[in-house]
């Protein structure tokens, strides 16, 4: 733990000046131990994705979320970004549970990677999010992990802390905020949430729970930040419904529609939507597919018989009659649309009267591949329709004026936002400031670092708290293949400089004795020139690499070295003034 | 030529059975002339930039635009794209003209690569597009261009092709649209544009004449897609200034303004706002200094002496009075904003009070990047304002109803939309049929795709057109350094695969005679996985290629190459195992 105390003991504030020890959260009431709250998120304060924040109070640690990060573009190879637990490190037998707000893989993504190493604590989550998290698990072949499905309405005890859960909407049912009563107060962390007064297949947030909590006194409130920088409200989940009907209903064909795979109210809204109009549906795409076999088994997606088809019986219905809902609406490579699009899929073509909806957000990054990829339906004569010509796709997210009302309700001391860029919880941080909380109490943290709450005598709520400069490790750990954090900074440069400009490597082999060159230097490159149509600089290489070598002393054997420096230094200046390239120039001196 | 006529010799049509040959365009005639007007787009009509356009009529040939295009993401170390001019091979002495529209980078950026391989023909454009192609070529040492500066009001006659010209508002002055008068019937080629009644040091387009030009009859219309999705107006130049102008009166300090660095008029608008509110203005980055110079020096710019103060002497001046305009909004990593927010500009560093405004869009694939440049921006204390938040910025390219006006003056009888990817294309031949143009007569063609238009004495204005299946090359030509289309897709994919997980050498030397193994396998690896902490399984690989080597019949020394492949499938399996990566494995044998 990296805590830059200057004495070695830790100071024992108001020891002794208070009242009673009250029950957690009292409205004035603060409890005599010395101990403080300590709230780090490891991950999501930086960027979108690796959730996962840590409570710590004396010896017992709540942790809520465990997920994952998609990598940037800096990245070449890895597969995606999961949290650095190093903090955890000798304390994993103080971790009294892991929380999870829902199933989505930003929140849960991390678990198959990090539980184990955390010794498996128990794991809770509402009922679908338990489904999530253990139909992940079976695409790794590690031990099974300690999963407990609670309700809604159920208080967990754990250790000092108590947790109990309130009803939010997403774009995911069975979606919670986390309530923490720890001794110095009581915490609320929303996890992802919008509100919906009219959403589908469930119902609206809790307001009245989450006015209950705001009324018990709440210390601090750690609110999603995602869409903190929309202004407004967030559209609802029925308003995307009506916009879908009347595209369906004028629609001359076939309907293809792309989608998240997770965004489970979407699909359920489409299969409705479908049997009112005596349609259809063929669901498309491995994730997609396991998603809705999860919903219906749990009885979140009700549908009637006949409703569903396989897609490969798609030929036995007339095109009017179908909806496809699929994955790939991101342009992802392998997904369904792209697959459909690109004439690979096993029985899906494009025809002329087929309708392609892309009912989902563009997620920052996938700009141009979305776009090619509705140029290529474009061109096989579908029609595309996709968000910004009409509403048809609701985020899952609060946008500033929902984010208000929360504020109103929960009516926390101190206000922590979180997932989202620096920018966006900055954002975040001025509606909080816009509607009266003072700026003071308002905590903008980076990865890691630690917040600190601690009882006063001479607060209204209890405690006090305050964003410390102290850091804990909480850079990136990549996951590539089955290499978790393996990965270093050297092998990313390798991999960008190689992706630049390619790679030559040159071979000299020579007497080990006599240090004389035997035959001719071999050269192979890849990625920098087509070697056929460069047979000039390629000699060109090899001459000045000779010239290298047998100008050195022969007898100084020991500058293997100081000649490899000298080969990458002169042919990679060599090269730059030929091609203006910078290849990666590895050279090779093998001595027999 | 690629014309896939099934006779030898071209059909004559209408031959003798016409009136006399009438002025070009002249409504209700057509010529005599069996000659085709050919239209062909090399560049333009699948993605942004790269804009080049053919006119061939007989043995004239016009040339519109030579720009150059932003590799895209599956093209690691591109420098960018121009437009493939095989078509033009062995017909270089029939190019009577190239036209330049404006003196953006997507319509002369082709020109130094391009115009010397055409034999060095005539450029023809405005005072300003002149200026900037001259300044271009100042970077490469080809030989000087042949560039004729053009009025608007002047008329060009180029073989049997008369030129003339319009003014459009975009967002560099003197931007042009193009009549192109063939014997076949008159052409307009719109150039980027859009129309503003309140632009900033120039004129609002040339309605009027527009509106000529459409009454004595146009053949065909060529119409800027770019922002053909966009409902609406697009927003006028003005009234970003009065947004500007408010964000500058409330800010505390200093002004730091991020925009495209050929964005002039906005640099324009800036500067005059620093001159009503006494501030001065310092502006920074090579090629948006260079620009304003030239728009100086030409008078287009109109500067109190005393405004303009170097960067270098921003200190001597309180924060309050300070504006800085600099290239870098797109988050381009050495452009002068990114150097401020990483503490690498020479005398800008962000204080507390500094307000930093993104005046311009984000470019498509430039989201996250221009993201993280804002969150290092807040992070270092500034408050930061991008066009999400307020209008700051107007793009310069017409929107939807903007299209419908262009229409509804030139009247065209065929339309071809140009420059954006197909998709946007599609959405601008929408626009022109809600307005009532004949879906026939709206040609939404391919990069290369043949246009043919031909006298008819049975058409209104004089000749039909079709949009051909025949397609002349317009694949990419791609610029890596001081190669011209010498990476090939080969090496892109070498690129690629190296990007992704790195690759390894493995180097074998045998005894040449006996074929005996010497000595121990040589490895070496990039991007792969970190060597030092790979001993492991870097051991593995060495044995099991000993392996490989020792079992083969050593006599055999023809099957290297057989060996070769055999090392790179067994090692490129195991490794895939091991890792769940696939490096490039490259085996070399050294035979001594």
């Amino acid at each position: 733990m990296i805590f830059f105390r200057k004495s070695g003991k830790p100071k024992r504030l108001n020891q002794g000046q208070g009242e009673n020890v009250m029950s957690p959260a009292t409205k004035g009431g603060y409890d005599k131990s010395p101990l403080k709250l300590r709230i780090i998120a490891i991950g999501g304060l930086e960027e979108v994705g690796r959730n996962m924040t840590l409570f710590e109070y004396g010896s017992d640690i709540i942790i809520i979320d465990m997920g994952l990060q998609f990598p940037e573009e800096d990245m070449p190879g890895i597969d995606y970004i999961i949290p650095n637990i190093s903090y955890l490190k000798g304390k994993e037998k103080n971790i009294r549970g892991i929380v999870i707000t829902h199933g989505h893989m930003d929140h849960i993504g991390g678990i198959p990677h990090l539980a184990p190493r955390l010794g498996n604590p128990t794991i809770y989550g509402t009922k679908l999010t338990c489904a999530m998290i253990k139909r992940r698990q079976e695409d790794y072949k590690s031990e099974p992990l300690n999963l407990a499905v609670v309700k809604e309405d159920e208080t967990l005890t754990l250790g000092k802390i108590e947790v109990s859960f309130f009803h939010v909407n997403h774009s995911i049912p069975d979606s919670v905020g986390v309530v923490i009563k720890t001794p110095v107060g009581t915490i609320v962390h929303t996890g992802d949430w919008k509100f919906d007064y009219t959403p589908v297949g469930e119902r609206p947030a809790d307001f009245s729970k989450i006015a209950q909590i705001g009324k018990a006194g709440v210390l601090a409130l750690l609110c999603d930040s995602t869409d903190a920088p929309e202004e407004g409200h967030q559209i609802s989940e029925q308003e995307i419904g009506k916009n879908l009907k009347s595209i369906i209903e004028k629609a001359p064909g076939r309907i293809i529609i792309g989608t998240f795979s997770s965004l489970l109210s979407r699909v359920e809204q489409i299969i409705t939507l479908a049997e009112e109009m005596g349609k259809k549906v063929a669901v498309d795409g491995f994730s997609m597919k396991t998603n809705v076999e999860i919903v219906k088994t749990l009885g979140y997606l009700k549908v009637k018989p006949g409703t569903l088809i396989d897609i490969k019986d798609i030929h036995n219905y007339p095109q009017e009659k179908m909806i496809v809902i699929c994955t790939g609406a991101q342009g992802e490579g392998r997904a369904v649309l792209m697959r459909i699009a690109n004439e690979e899929h096993r029985f899906v073509r494009i025809e002329p009267k087929d309708t392609v909806i892309f009912s989902s957000s563009v997620i920052p990054g996938n700009e141009r591949t979305i776009q090619r990829l509705k140029d290529t339906l474009y061109r096989k004569g579908a029609d595309v329709i996709h968000y910004k010509m009409m509403d048809i796709h609701a985020g899952g997210h609060a946008k500033a004026e929902d984010i208000k009302l929360m504020i109103c309700l929960v009516r926390p001391k101190y206000y922590i936002p979180i997932h989202g860029p620096h920018s966006f919880l900055r954002m975040n941080a001025k509606i909080a400031e816009s509607i009266g909380l003072d700026s003071k109490n308002i905590f903008v943290a980076d990865n890691g670092q630690v917040m600190e709450f601690q009882s006063s005598p001479r607060e209204t709520y209890g405690a006090v708290g305050r964003l410390t400069p102290q850091h804990v490790p909480a850079d990136y750990v990549m996951v590539d293949g089955l290499g978790v954090g393996d990965v270093s900074q050297v092998v990313l440069r390798d991999r960008q400089m190689m992706a630049e400009d390619g790679m030559i490597v040159i071979i000299v082999t020579v007497d080990g004795k006599t240090g004389y060159l035997i035959g001719s230097p071999d050269i192979i490159s890849r990625g920098f020139v087509y070697m056929r149509e460069s047979k000039q600089l390629i000699e060109q290489v090899r001459s000045k690499v000779k010239k290298l070598i047998t100008d050195r002393d022969p007898k100084s054997a020991a500058d293997n070295i100081f000649i490899k420096n000298k080969i990458r230094d002169n042919i990679g200046q060599f090269l730059f003034t030929k091609t203006e390239r910078r290849p990666m120039v590895l050279p090779v001196i093998i001595e027999v």
